[in-house]
């Protein structure tokens, strides 16, 4: 089999349908076999723009392919691999480069950087695996080692295909087994046996549902845990979504001292946390604003279980949490949550629309069938009080936090899950930078929503420092459509005009709808205030 | 002094007037002492349009700094500082950082890669000097370090400085006398005489005039060199516009067998080059076409002179060519080359216009306060062909070749040199990349023409490999400044159009510019048509 192809069907094995990138010389011929393969090939503006792409695509259906050419092309997309890196989407970049015999004697060939090795010297910071396919006996296993490393770790990996190797003759590996990692029972009946004793002793035990629950796809399994053991539970910012948000047990976002006050106390207060699968960062924290005593901790990572400060290394998160949920007695003593019922939104005549007013229109209007896809600043702090249905996705940049990946990641969304519309919340700052990735969703007939808070620049840094360099060009937002060939927009200022503008977008299901939202230059939301109150002490 | 204070004394001493970039927490101490400087800040929509609006303007001035924060900012624009590597380009690079006292414990902080160490491991691919500045007191030091091997390399420098050390006192080191690389005078002579007695002894020397004759500001003594032989010359597709193309012993542009003919002969039929300062290529030599014996060939680098394939290390271009102008005899006896006069651009009623035709026109059209900024592709090749001016520049991403250059560029060349106006060519696939600084554009006041080729997408590589991916969504690029706040727009598909519009853009000197040329699908120049024909056979 030839190596591109054999590298095609160990893509199409992952359940990948889509691979997002723009061609380039060094790449053409592989792009020749993706066009004759199954694989739909989906074309962006940018290789940025196809590389958040293909992050969202692996977040929603656990695998994710960007596909470029050499140099300009891969270092293109050195940014959206670390977010792929730092928030653990499992893609797979695929680049193009120069063919093994055109590489004698050193030549400066095109897009060539300093040397030939500069661009995989790069991805070995951003990627958890590499491989440059330079050898054709054993390409095949090199190809199966990547994949298998991203789909073990969720982390990207890195394959460089030199372009004449793409019609070389490869050899199949023997199809081996699959390694499994032993599970050693006893360690996990021990640590099952203190968390026990842990959460039976305590008075107000709550569970914190993390990212990394959403990324090792144990969502059913931490819901049956929930359900058994009726714990309460609260999310984090990467985290929302996890498990519905309209779930009883559910008491809301936690991130430090950034919380409601009812929700810090829900958590600091508690006397036994079990943590599943949360990346513990600054963002998630409110600035490391947390105030959790290490004692009270259970805490259930990829790579082990740490209770109070002792680890039991090597026990996965899923035989963990299996074990966990069998070993429950009927019916923990715990009180359900006071709930918070959602109010509904009716606007107020002739009064300007803030971010709050905004959300709360936004809450009333979310249907089951929308995934949510923030921006980052504003637009994710204030979407985190979007009460997210059982059915609904949340995808933003929520560690990394990497200005522009919303519009871009709607693409990947949309053709991961058709049946889902991409509803967008970015700033006007960050649409800025990716907002001709739209014209890509009117090529291939998809619908995102984008809810523009447009009040003329980076709010977010306005109240950390003020200054010229947080202002940019104002844009007709509402009239982009009339550019790029298809998109319906509107413009909203006034409380009464956004639920018309959300109805109008929904009926159009067919191309792009823009919604303009002019707020007040320094409008913010209350999670915003306490979250730039802390961020603020470190800028100087 | 302070750290950021130290740092942008020195940028001050470059010659430096402006500094490109997005700001971001991690950077927005600086930011703001950039702002209270006489440095003026330009915001562009992307990252990576700072750096590339910096390597621009480091092109036209001799320095050029793109400052952003960590992790998002700076890997957006490792593409960017490649290119600026790979082309010779002075670009500081200055990226904000967690402050050094926010490390302890390895914390999970936004924006952050695999380590705190990756951004910089990623830089020293791409940059010819880094530094951290993690010591107050060596930091002024390191600035002048990293500052000084930019200048005297002509390649990208990297500083990273860490939030918490923007305010820090450093120590001013003590001014010391630029080290001078000892000139061996004895060297020189013996060179000197070599490279005579081939000259006298040829009976068809040419001179071919390289793009490291511009970056090392040797065009004044070039010139003198070739006005004093009386040689011809050619220029190369990265260095066209170091000598006037207006000049009696101007040639034309060399690229190996891309070349017309008559420039091929001229070249490959002389017995004797002289070439200064070319870097030799793939797309300079058409894909390795040349047909040069090493024998006739004196050859001109920054690190030494090679005559035939004998080496002088470590003689600079500088001394070398100053000693060789003042060694010349009187008159060598070399006869001036045919010139092909320009023709005058008369438009054919009703005709639909080509490329060859566009340039044609565009020639007539060049005045001489015109920079030309090509983008990669047909928009290049084709460009060539245009007869620069004493007084115009020409800008391109002429070997590294990175899509999307020329917009921002545009930006660097006008803020660079005010009194010019720059005029894109760009393919309608790059332009989509980049369009969006074109309203950054109009925020500074700034008033590019763009002539976008409309060939429906990726037209270089239709010849080489047919496909949908070769495709773009069609845009209504005329109507941009609409959104953007100002700019005309214009769209053209019949010839006699076209001087109405390079008209009407000539006189509208407040906003942007936007020219619309719908071309055939599979139109293409000579050169262009004999290019891919060579890179054809590679691509499989």
């Amino acid at each position: 089999m030839k190596i591109g192809e054999y590298l095609i069907k160990a893509i199409q094995e992952t359940g990948t349908r889509h691979v997002f990138g723009i061609q380039g010389d060094y790449v053409l011929g592989f792009y020749e076999q993706l066009c004759k393969s199954p694989l739909k090939v989906i074309n962006t503006c940018t290789e940025q723009g196809a590389g958040f792409a293909a992050d969202a695509y692996a977040r929603i259906r656990g695998f994710g392919v960007v596909c470029v050419t050499y140099g300009v092309g891969g270092l293109s997309i050195a940014n959206s691999t670390a977010q792929a890196f730092a928030e653990r989407s499992p893609v797979l970049v695929i680049s193009g480069s120069p063919g093994v015999s055109e590489r004698r004697d050193n030549p400066l060939l095109h897009h060539r950087i300093s040397s030939f090795q500069a661009q995989l010297n790069v991805f070995r910071e951003m990627t958890i695996a590499q491989a440059t396919l330079e050898d054709a006996p054993t390409a095949a296993a090199e190809i199966d080692r990547v994949i298998n490393a991203i789909k073990e770790t969720k982390r990207p990996g890195y394959i460089e295909l030199p372009r004449d190797m793409v019609q070389t003759e490869t050899q199949e590996p023997p199809p081996h087994s699959v390694e499994r990692l032993s599970v050693d029972q006893t360690a996990i009946d021990e640590a099952c046996r203190e968390v026990l004793a842990m959460v039976t002793a305590a008075r107000r035990p709550i569970v914190l549902a993390g990212v990394e629950v959403h990324r090792f796809g144990l969502q059913q399994l931490l819901l049956k845990f929930l359900e058994r053991s009726g714990l309460p539970f609260v999310s984090g910012i990467l985290g929302k979504s996890v498990v519905s948000e309209k779930h009883p047990q559910f008491v809301g976002i936690y991130e430090g001292a950034a919380s409601p006050d009812d929700i810090r106390e829900a958590v600091e207060g508690a006397d036994c946390i079990i943590a599943v699968g949360p990346l513990i960062t600054d963002l998630s924290t409110g600035i490391f604003t947390q105030h959790i005593d290490p004692q009270r901790v259970i805490l259930l990572e990829p790579g082990g279980v740490t209770i109070k400060q002792c680890s039991y290394l090597g026990i996965g998160m899923k035989p963990f949490l299996e074990s966990l949920t069998a070993a429950l007695p009927e019916g923990l003593n715990v009180n359900p949550p006071k709930k918070n019922e959602l109010t509904p939104f009716v606007p107020e005549a002739n009064t300007r629309i803030t971010i709050e007013r905004l959300i709360g229109c936004v809450n009333t209007f979310l249907s089951d069938d929308m995934a949510i896809i923030a921006d980052v600043g504003e637009a994710l702090l204030s979407a985190l009080d979007l009460s997210v249905h059982e059915a609904n996705e949340f995808l933003a940049s929520g560690y990394y936090a990497s200005l522009g990946f919303a519009v871009p990641a709607a693409l990947g969304v949309q053709l991961a899950a058709p049946e889902r519309r991409p509803l967008i919340i970015a700033g006007d700052g960050s649409f800025q930078m990716s907002a001709m990735e739209l014209s890509v969703a009117v090529r291939y007939g998809l619908s995102p929503i984008v809810i523009v808070l447009n009040n003329g620049g980076y709010g977010t840094f306005r109240s950390m420092m003020n200054g010229a360099f947080n202002d940019i060009q104002p844009w007709k937002y509402a009239d982009i459509g009339k550019i790029i060939g298809a998109g319906e927009g509107y413009t909203v200022s006034k409380e009464e005009e956004l639920p018309l503008a959300l109805m109008a977008a929904e009926k159009n299901n067919s191309y792009p709808t823009i919604i303009d939202v002019r707020l007040d230059k320094y409008d913010s939301s209350a999670r915003m205030k306490r979250l730039t109150e802390n961020l603020k002490k470190r800028v100087r």
